[in-house]
């Protein structure tokens, strides 16, 4: 077993889609934690869209990766060294691991997981960031009431997945957008929504349109662009829209030319009395123990179900981060860096 | 004295801009309140933005008016005549007047008016639905905290007037955006505005950059399109929007073309985490008691300051409308349309 530790860092800035030459594969030595920190031996590397934001020197909501250095981001992992109280060896732990195979930690920010409870690797997956997400932003903003038709985007993802979900465990009609047969036909056999919709179809507004008898009163937003100006005039009065994510927008080198939607958006927010809020989850962590509570109870009821596309071996995530940006991904995205002990 | 009531009608529905040609003056026979209702002779008609959306026949927040109907709006006059147990002759009152010089009514919506209180023109303005406006949107949805920076168009009108100068007493800088040097004096000499700019500067970016040196914390939005443009860049993390009017829209027959400013409004959104929420007064009357008890009380003590545009004839009142959809008005619009006998 080799004791080097692998990374990936950020060779360049891209411009529009990130390509392989943004990246650099190299080995160095693994680090000694020194007082008060322990080593990490990542185990699973979480990849996320917003990660696109960290490439860009443009002020974005999470800090900027300088050039040269390690790919920022989150992982799970087990403490193999430790010089820390609170946390000793065979401890596994979520953490900003960032892109590579071992890290070290004073403990900020770091959560402990429980292998009896859940699979390790939900720690950045629905029991993470992106459940907490969905569970915050769907709850706290959306506030869906029963009976209410609730659409997300990007529905097979881990995001999207749990937003729906969540929606029908609370009396909720749960429509889905996604962009593959086979990727709606999970969303709606898998995770329970009521229907999904591929937005690739030529006729895609009509359908949703169809999905919606009721119209829609919670748009949990994530995709923007087309899907966005697809939803708009299907909203209701009052309508509740969380904005979380904007995929379709984090390669956009420029604003596109064509008619200017924002009068649009505006006169729409304004007859309708529509809220739009943007958020970051990273500024309700106070939120874990209920969430924690919560979507852990409906998955070991089975009321709330995950999906996990793994890929093999570090040296693949940027190729992947690149897909995933595209919506090659079929669930939460995760790299396995190295093999997971507690999976049988 | 004519005892005839004189009438604007909705003539035909404008295509952009309105024209005198939307617009028939009548003169029918006064009526005679039926049982439970009283005749009201009106003094003040309110002339307001809003007014425009109900020309059209297109999903407006209010009722569209019927071709060969009466404008519909509000105003302020005397009971003349009364077979309802809860108003009397002589009773100063405001309610849905429509465009007229008489109009019936069974109590619902109307408000009582006290001259001794304040003047009853005021009744439509800054202690009407102007002032409500101002008040909900800054208070309710704005939350403007002291030593925060707030930002209103239409600064010399009827609602953005009271938006400053509730953020002035509230503890804010207060910066208003006005379209011409002689309002922006009046917005911060009269009003108390910190700053206000004149949109039609060819620098107006550059001076509302200026003026706002913390950014912006609320931008109450009642104008839209290239004020809205100039202002976004500006605002805070955490800024929140208030939407209650579009002016700057209003007579658009078709979306501009150009570059698409959704994709720029939706990334701001997300990465400063902004709240933006239309809303429509007449839903929020459940506001009136704690909004007069507060906003008489500034009036009454000298902090809450208000300027009316008074139109002379109902006759004037087409032609001032259109002017006030272009910014011609200096105040709170009002046409007078019979002699107010509590005037000195």
């Amino acid at each position: 077993m080799s004791r080097m530790n692998k990374q990936i860092l950020l060779k360049s800035r891209p411009e529009g889609e990130p390509t392989a030459d943004n990246f650099e594969l190299v080995e160095t030595a693994v680090p000694t934690p020194g007082p008060g920190q322990f080593l990490v031996k990542v185990i699973y590397m979480s990849l996320d869209p917003y990660m696109r934001g960290r490439m860009s020197a443009a002020k974005s909501y999470s800090a900027s990766a300088e050039i040269g250095q390690v790919m920022l981001g989150g992982g799970v992992g087990v403490v193999e060294q430790s010089n820390n109280d609170q946390f000793k060896a065979g401890d596994y732990v979520m953490c900003a691991t960032g892109w590579q195979s071992y890290c070290l930690s004073d403990g900020a920010g770091v959560m402990k997981l429980d292998p009896a409870n859940a699979p390790i690797s939900t720690g950045v997956g629905v029991l993470g960031m992106p459940g907490l997400t969905a569970y915050y932003g769907l709850l706290k903003i959306g506030e869906p009431k029963p009976g209410e038709t609730v659409v997300v985007a990007a529905a097979s993802g881990a995001v999207g997945g749990v937003v729906g979900q969540i929606a029908r465990i609370k009396g909720c009609r749960a429509v889905g957008i996604a962009g593959s047969q086979d990727k709606c036909a999970f969303v709606v056999k898998e995770l329970g929504f009521d229907a999904c919709i591929n937005y690739k179809d030529p006729d895609f507004a009509a359908q949703l349109a169809a999905a919606c008898p009721k119209g829609i009163d919670v748009y949990f937003e994530n995709v923007g662009g087309k899907v966005f100006e697809t939803v708009l005039p299907l909203l209701n009065d009052d309508a509740r829209v969380p904005l979380c994510g904007l995929i379709s927008q984090y390669n956009m080198t420029e604003l596109p030319k064509g008619t200017n939607m924002l009068p649009a958006l505006m006169r729409d927010m304004l007859t309708k009395r529509i809220l739009m809020k943007g958020f970051i989850i990273s500024y309700h962590f106070n939120l874990l123990p209920e969430f924690l509570k919560d979507v852990g109870g409906w998955i070991r009821s089975g009321q709330l179900k995950y999906r996990e596309d793994i890929v093999e071996g570090i040296e693949n995530a940027p190729e992947a981060f690149m897909g995933l940006l595209k919506g090659e991904n079929f669930g939460k995205l995760l790299v396995r860096v190295a093999d997971d002990p507690t999976r049988k």
